[in-house]
């Protein structure tokens, strides 16, 4: 027979077990606090009729999308979440309570150019809340407190969320009357940290006309700093001058006043005036996050406040707000940076039975015993001998091996070997299962990324 | 703007949010048996290059796939997890530890014609255990044990599973020398349920021109009914005949040698001549259960032992055993049938925390603390009348309502109202955790699939 030779494709992350098991690890530590907030969980289908999904049209992930032919179907994948979830909305509105929390963890497909680290298929971890109507600002101040409890859990300590309003600076920009140029400015006012305040300025005027008086009122709000209560302040100094303007103020007041009430420290949350978020469709709060010590990943979670939801599926006005974390860059960069945690989360079983007999009865008593206990247990049933058996327990990375030799099992119990301390006790089989959850109990905490110490 | 109507394709499942999370309780018990068995978790690629994927050829599934171009690739979008899996052991096999034991839930994909309950994109929760060379019999001998663990976990408690061994059937069908009709003999037998023995005997002579003595031993063979001792004392009987045979009562002798110390009561494992399993590439053990209320579903879990998974990648000889659950399906005539227990699992919070007061600091003081206490709890902000606020708790399903208004703040207290009993009652902030918790104690443990009395 011809032999096919077995590739995956580029831009496709398949991982070794191990790196998937501390994949899956971070998926499950985002469920979790995504449910801790009330969130629904939706799995809706890869692929949408494309009439539906590219209703939007145009736009520049159009060519990207992957689109076929089958049968008289035209058919396309989801290249994000956020489209199937208007549909969905839209299409059960009837059926949903609103405001609709829900969150969906899945796979999305765009057919880039590939390069190291750009995936083809790539994972989203998506919240977002939909009102009917109208949706509190309340929902918008939640955001953080998910996020700064998503990070938290999944090992991450030095991280910043920057907040910002797009009202705030469309306000700003009307009172100087350059709304025509909101876009150009900021995506310059975007490279501040980058370039610095004078290349910017000098860009400003130059590149966009804007006279010298106006391009120092721009650097003077975007170089607005402190504390939440001291940015704040400062903003209270451009009140009243234009409407939209106090009323971002008045949605940014509202997402820092419960910050601490929802378990946020002020040292993981910053107001940023220059964050705008390119996506046209935000009209409020936006959020970034940022790895202090990994600049250039950019911003592994981003989302924001936006005024109608599925415009294209339904007249009904559906308000929201929502976040996206793009899990499958920030594991395959965390991976780069060596901060993935191995060891005990990536071993298949926490313990190995061994059986020195021909026999299996004991072998399989005591691994059914362990299970009971809930311990991870494989049996290793293969005919070799001893030091191969061991040597597959320390490739699996196992915890524990469960000896059971002759001696043993006549002595009704089980020699349990400590794999990294290489120590071994004698208990009985009954026990074997308490004797590991014990030894295993600070290791099941362990989370998945591991800074290094700066 | 043009409205879109939105739909969803024929053929894919999308579920309302209580049914989905029902969905995904199925999933997670499955994920928590196999993990406790020690199964590495995959996750491959929806898509592979066809060239890869189909390079077995022919068969009845090509005309069913998904295949189209994407750029000068030809691509198709995987039928099932086990031609991905054969793929990804040929391509890693130096990176992993045989036996290697993986577990895949993920969707799959096959154009079918659009039925009801028959679906386009379906899941498939799939075990294997993959042998370098060689794979020990007592692989086998587990299966059974992970299948009753699981359907266990799920609920289900009247099922049995059927056990048989291709070697048996081969090696029988060589003592009568009717090889080159085993095949049609055995979808001939696989009818004896169905229609009876008479009607299957005279289909025998009549279509296969099989004689009537063959024909008597055919049926005295497949209707050896008993407990597992004696069918395997009814097929002694027959040893010493045929090499394959015998191999194959070696096996099943193995397989059923261990059952108790495995955990699995007679009661469940029938050991069955007449199944066979269609696939041709099983070559010993084979597994099909049955619902016993549910007959008409067929087999929700099936699967064998192969000689080798991945002869079209790789010269390696790559034993192995497995079984696939058609989750989808499962869950789809489960839900006909009524059998799936709402209420609990179904709310997407346990607690939704009402204020009645202007300022939400304390409602949100009170999320935070049940969060921090493992309590999935949603706070709602929106400005409504307490009578909506208590529609929409009652139209999530959560088993609590936190009320604060101003005598509660005030006395420093929340009113926790039990929504199924309709019982209120005032305790602290810092303990509403810990009455919760206790509360649900039991309705956390509920599970699934909840079987009628009959």
């Amino acid at each position: 027979m011809p032999i096919q030779k077995p590739r995956t494709l580029s831009g496709f992350m398949e991982l070794l077990p191990q790196k998937q098991a501390l994949f899956d690890v971070m998926v499950e530590k985002l469920r979790q606090v995504y449910a801790l907030y009330g969130f629904s969980n939706l799995d809706t289908p890869l692929m949408e009729a494309s009439e539906v999904l590219l209703a939007k049209g145009g736009g520049e992930t159009e060519k990207q999308i992957y689109r076929f032919q089958k049968g008289d179907n035209d058919l396309s994948l989801r290249f994000d979440l956020t489209v199937p979830l208007a549909k969905y909305v839209a299409l059960h509105q009837n059926d949903l309570a609103f405001p609709f929390r829900r969150c969906q963890i899945g796979k999305v497909y765009r057919g880039e150019r590939a390069q190291r680290g750009r995936f083809r298929e790539f994972y989203q971890a998506d919240i977002d809340v939909i009102g009917d109507g109208k949706l509190d600002i309340l929902n918008d101040a939640e955001m953080p407190a998910i996020i700064y409890k998503a990070f938290t859990q999944l090992g991450l300590s030095r991280f910043v969320i920057r907040v910002n309003d797009r009202k705030i600076l469309n306000g700003f920009y009307a009172m100087l009357h350059e709304e025509a140029k909101a876009g150009d400015i900021m995506r310059l006012v975007d490279k501040l940290e980058k370039i610095g305040a004078e290349k910017v300025g000098l860009a400003l005027h130059d590149d966009l006309d804007i006279s010298q008086d106006t391009v120092g009122d721009i650097l003077d709000f975007m170089t607005i700093k402190g504390s939440n209560r001291e940015v704040l302040e400062r903003l209270e100094e451009y009140r009243g001058r234009n409407e939209v303007f106090d009323l971002g103020l008045d949605e940014l007041g509202a997402v820092c006043r419960h910050l601490a009430a929802f378990g946020v420290p002020e040292s993981h949350f910053q107001l940023d005036l220059t964050i705008a978020r390119g996506l046209d469709y935000y009209t409020g709060t936006v959020y970034e996050t940022q790895l202090l010590d990994y600049p250039e990943i950019g911003s592994p979670c981003s989302g924001g406040r936006y005024d109608n939801l599925a415009e294209y599926y339904t007249e009904k006005q559906l308000p929201g707000v929502g976040i996206s974390i793009g899990l499958t860059r920030l594991f395959y960069v965390l991976d780069e940076q060596g901060l993935l945690s191995g060891d005990y989360l990536a071993a298949p079983a926490e313990v190995l039975v061994l059986s020195m007999t021909d026999d299996l009865a004991p072998a399989v008593e005591l691994a059914t015993a362990l299970r009971q206990g809930g311990v991870r247990t494989q049996i290793y049933f293969e005919g070799k001998k001893f030091k191969q058996k061991l040597a597959y327990a320390d490739k699996l990375g196992v915890p524990f091996a469960a000896i059971l030799g002759e001696d043993e099992i006549a002595q009704g119990k089980v020699a349990l070997k400590d794999m990294v301390t290489g120590a071994q006790s004698l208990v009985a089989p009954e026990e074997a299962a308490g004797v590991v959850n014990t030894a295993l109990m600070d290791r099941r905490c362990v989370r998945p990324i591991q800074e290094k110490r700066v």
